[in-house]
C-alpha cells in the first residue's frame, strides 16, 4: 500500500480501515489529508476487499475543514479544496465496496458530511454531529448535500441553520446513522453490520451498492428505469445464478467471486 | 369478474380485497401470478369501488420472485418478467382507488416492494420486511425502487445491503408502513383506516391520489406547477362545490359521485 | 411598515413577528388576507431583521383558505387565488431573514402548508395539523407539496387522503416541526429556536438558507453542483473570513454585517 502521513491504512481479512490520524488537529481536512482519504479509497476500491471501515483516532472524529488551509486561499484555491472534498464523497460512494463510518466523538462540517456519505454509519454513545457553519462564519453548503439526503427537511433546516451538534441517540432517530451503541462496543458493531452488509457475491453487491445511488433521488419512474434493466442484466451474472441455483436445491451458495 | 388462478377477488361494499392465494408457495410472484394481480388492479380500478386491500394468505405475506420462474429464463425473459411487474406497481399506484396493503408474516423483495407501493399500509405485529437479495446472489435492485421513497437513505442502505428482515415496529418507526396492531386486529384497522381515506367524493379523492404520486419526489417548484393546476381545475367539480357548499351551510355534504 | 387589516407586524430587536389576526374567521386566509401576509414577508425581508416569526391569534392557528372566498370564483378566480398561496410560500422561503413558525391550535390546509413551508416549526402541545381536504371535497393538492417534503411517503398519504389531525407529538416524530412543548412555554421555545439559528453573520445564513432551497430536493449531483460554487465564493466574503481569523486567534467574531 502507498505511504500515507495523515491516515493509517490496515487490510484485516476482507476489510480496509482507513483511520484519519490527525489528533492533535482534531482530524482536520486540510488539502493533504483530503487527497490522502480520496487515494485510499480509491486504492481500497480497486483491491478485492468487500468492506471499507472510515475511523478516526482521539478524541474528534473530525473537525471538518482545517481553517489554516482555507483562510489563506483566494476564490480559485477554495474552489479546488472543496472540489477535492466533494470527489472524495463521490469516491466513498462509488467503490465497490461497502464503507461503513465508525463514529465516536463530534463529526463536524465535512467530517459530519463524510459520515452522511457513507453508506451505512454506527456511532458511539458520545458521537455527537454538527454544521456549526450554521453558528456564524462560513455556512457548510456541501456538508448539508448528504445530511438533507439522510434526514428530514425540517431537522437539515435545525442542523445547518443553528450549526449545534445533535446527539447519537438524535442522530439514530433522524436516520443519520444506523445504529448507537455504547462507547466500548462500537468495534464489534461495526465488525457485526459490516459482515453482514458484505457476504454474498461480491460483484452482486457492488452493482447493487452502485444502482442505489444511481437511482436514489430521482423520479420514481426514472429510477425504475435504471433499476430494471440493471436486475434484468444482474440475473444472467454467476452470482445471481449460483443463489437461485442454492436456493432451489436447499443448499449453502458458493458465491463465485 | 374474471376466474383467477392465483389469487382470490372479493368485493364487499365499496371495497374489492385482492388476495394472494398461493400459500404453499409462499405467495411467490411468477409471471402468472403477477399478471393476475396485474389485471385485477386494473379490472378493480375500473370498477365503482372506492378501496382496494391487498391481502395474503397462509403464513407468508410474499417471498417475491419465485426462483423456478426466473432461474431458467435468459436476459430477454428475465426482463419481460420484471417489466411486467414494475407495470403491476405502476397499476397500483394509477387505479383511481385507494389501496391499503393488510400485511402479516414476511414481505420480502418483490413483496416488500409491493407493499412500499400500496399507497398505505397496515402490519400484524408479527410482520417482518426484507429485501433479501441483499444476501447474496441476486440484488434487489427494483424492489429497492419504491422502499427508497418510503424510508430514510441510511435505512434502506441497511435493508438492501444486508437483506436481514426488519420487525413490524421499525418498520413503522421508519415509515414503511403505517400502523402496526396485534395480529388478531389486523382486518380492523384496515378497515378502519381504509373508511378515513376513501369518505368523501370519489373523483375527487382520486385525482388527489394520482397527483401526489405525479408531485411526490420532484423539485419542490416543479410539484406546484402539477398541483397548483391540478387544485384550481378541481375546485370547479361537483365535488368541491358541494363540500364547501355544506361546509358554508353548516350540513353534511351528499357526495355527486 | 405598511397598515394591514388581517395581520399584526411588529419589529422587536432584530425579530419581525408576523401574526395573523383574523381570529374570528379561525385565521383563514382569503385573497387579502393571502396578500397581506406576502407583502409582510416582502417588506420583512427587505429591512434588516434577522429572524420573522409567523404567529396567529385566537384559537386556531389557520383554517386554510376561506371557503366563502373559494365558492364564489370560476376557474381563472381560483388560479389566481393558489397562485397567490403559492407565491406567499416561496417568499417564506426565499426572504433572507429564518422563518419559524409558532403554532398553537388547529393548522389545517394552506395553515398547515404553510407550517411546512418555513424553515423550523415549534409547535405547543395543543396544536395539530391536518389536510382536511381528504375528507372529502376539494383536495389538498398544493397543501401536500411541502408537507410531503417534510414527511416520509406513507404519512403524507395517510394525511392527504384521511384528512384527520395529527397531534404535535406526532408531528415532531415525523419531522414536520422541530419541537413541542408545553403551551405556555411556546413563546421562550420559538425565541431560543430563532436566536440560535440567526446568530452570527447575516449574509452568510441568508445566503446559506437559500442556497440550502435550491439544492434540496435535487438529485445528489446537481446538488453539489450548486452548492460547491456558492461555497467557494462565500468563503471569501467578510463574514467567512472574520468566521475563520477568530477561530484561528482564538477570539470571538465580530460579524460584519
Amino acid at each position: 500500500m502507498a505511504d500515507y502521513e495523515h491516515i493509517l491504512v490496515k487490510r484485516d481479512g476482507d476489510t480496509v480501515t482507513i483511520t484519519m490520524n490527525r489528533a492533535a488537529r482534531r482530524n482536520s481536512l486540510t488539502a493533504d489529508h483530503l487527497t490522502e482519504l480520496r487515494d485510499a479509497f480509491a486504492e481500497a476500491g480497486e483491491s478485492d476487499a468487500t468492506g471499507i471501515v472510515l475511523a478516526a483516532d482521539g478524541p474528534v472524529f473530525s473537525a471538518g475543514h482545517d481553517f489554516g488551509d482555507v483562510s489563506s486561499r483566494d476564490l480559485t484555491g477554495v474552489r479546488e479544496l472543496l472540489q477535492l472534498c466533494t470527489d472524495l464523497m463521490r469516491t466513498v460512494q462509488s467503490v465497490p465496496q461497502i464503507v461503513v463510518a465508525r463514529v465516536h466523538g463530534l463529526a463536524t462540517a465535512a467530517g459530519c458530511q463524510l459520515v452522511a456519505s457513507c453508506d451505512l454509519a454506527v456511532a458511539a454513545e458520545s458521537a455527537g454531529f454538527a454544521l456549526p457553519g450554521g453558528k456564524g462564519g462560513w455556512f457548510c453548503h456541501t456538508p448539508a448535500v448528504p445530511v438533507a439526503r439522510s434526514i428530514g427537511r425540517k431537522r437539515l433546516m435545525e442542523m445547518a441553520l443553528t450549526g449545534d451538534a445533535v446527539d447519537a441517540a438524535t442522530a439514530e432517530r433522524w436516520g443519520l446513522v444506523n445504529r448507537v451503541v455504547p462507547d466500548d462496543e462500537l468495534d464489534d458493531a461495526v465488525a457485526e453490520l459490516l459482515a453482514r452488509a458484505t457476504r454474498g457475491s461480491r460483484a452482486s453487491k457492488s452493482l447493487g451498492k452502485q444502482t442505489l445511488y444511481a437511482q436514489l433521488d430521482r423520479p420514481e419512474a426514472d429510477a425504475y428505469q435504471v433499476a430494471l434493466e440493471v436486475m434484468a442484466s444482474a440475473s444472467q451474472l454467476p452470482g445471481a445464478r449460483e443463489g437461485m441455483a442454492a436456493f432451489l436445491e436447499k443448499r449453502h451458495p458458493e458465491w463465485p467471486d
